[in-house]
């Protein structure tokens, strides 16, 4: 049986998704936490490979498993081996040929900033604190020059390797309740780093060191030196995988 | 120097609010950073005495100090040595007279309820997790029951000491916004632990075990055996308190 799951987890303790030496990730977890409910060694594939301290609210993922656990079972059996900051939301059978990855047609994700003069500690592991005055409705207005097919070669870590920088954002959206703003993206697929990159040249356009209109000539321009500052993991999160 | 200041912190690593033998309190950390800031040994007082492992948003505190750091740096120099679950957001001078918790005329506090099939990692730390479905309007209707002057001696933890339990509460929202549930309540003050059993009886009228109508006759019984069950600290926050 193909199985897809739906998780939640706070990526404040572990190095990521992806299984990697030396390291606690949320993969590693997973798998040992299979393994002690079915006695499998099996191999998890996520959607997302969320980066270190990056959490998700919406992860999928899909691994072969021969249990007996009927698969509506499957969440809760998990979730009694799982720590707290890693949960199974859902679980069901799919067909052989689906992959978390692959198969994925759009991904979500949210970068939060908590804009105060003060930092928040009941929102500290979870925004990013920018204590100047943002311009939110200029980073709007920046924020979409991002929609649509671009070669996003400036918006990625230099040490990327993927071929294609060439990606589509079908949506981004800038919203503001009380002290927190929050940059949600949708795109079919994301270079590496590329939401972080995006949400530090808004914050440069909210603090009027960049102008929204020059959004289009950074992007064509492919250099990442052109770009913002890449903001800290901790205010990224990924909300949902659409199939 | 009277100073008055605006607190928010993270109780999850505390025990509570007031210093202690042998257990790390607010209390004691925010009067150690102003022993190093200052080399004063004040005496802070805090409008409300919170329990270990609640928040709160906006704690108001008072102290005496000689200090020649202006009265508006003191939050930025206060930061400075306090740990990152614990923020001073204002500081102000006030009059001779002013007690944090004599002077306030109400507080505010809420009680978060994650209602959904399985827990969050990511709201784990701020509010009580339950997973039946819950009756919120119903939880509404019996709210509102609370509202106006009553002796609360049934909504008290049995070893509270304090002579009368008339309270006067002004407000009681119960709010819902995704799978979070929200209990508000405004009163010129609160009994030990009133709250998290108020939430506690709300919630098993949301359950259906209990009628909304049984409210009045629960209060006027003075009997904390008729009340629901204390939920956990981990869900209450001090929001605000009113002068």
């Amino acid at each position: 049986m193909n199985v897809k799951i739906l998780l939640e987890y706070d990526g404040t303790n572990y190095h990521g998704w992806q299984k990697q030496n030396n390291a606690l990730t949320v993969q590693e977890v997973l798998e040992k936490a299979v393994y002690v409910l079915t006695g499998e060694r099996v191999s998890i594939i996520g959607a997302g490979r969320t980066d270190a301290g990056v959490h998700a609210r919406g992860q999928v993922a899909n691994f072969r498993t021969n249990t007996r656990i009927p698969v509506e079972r499957l969440p809760y059996a998990l979730n009694s081996k799982l720590p707290e900051d890693i949960t199974v939301k859902g679980a069901k059978a799919v067909p052989d040929d689906f992959h978390a990855r692959y198969s994925a047609r759009a991904k979500v994700y949210t970068y939060s900033i908590y804009n105060a003069p003060f930092p928040s500690p009941l929102l500290r592991r979870y925004s990013y604190f920018f204590p100047l005055p943002l311009d939110v409705e200029a980073m709007r207005r920046a924020g979409k020059a991002f929609m649509g097919v671009h070669d996003f070669a400036a918006f990625r870590a230099s040490r990327s390797t993927v071929k294609s920088s060439v990606r589509n954002i079908t949506r981004l959206d800038v919203k503001k309740c009380g002290d927190l703003i929050t940059i949600e993206v949708e795109a079919d697929g994301f270079l590496y780093n590329m939401v972080r990159i995006i949400a530090g040249t808004l914050l440069e356009v909210g603090t009027g060191k960049r102008d929204p209109e020059e959004i289009p000539s950074i992007i064509e321009s492919r250099d990442r030196e052109r770009a913002g500052v890449t903001l800290p993991a901790h205010g990224l999160c990924l909300e949902k995988v659409i199939y």
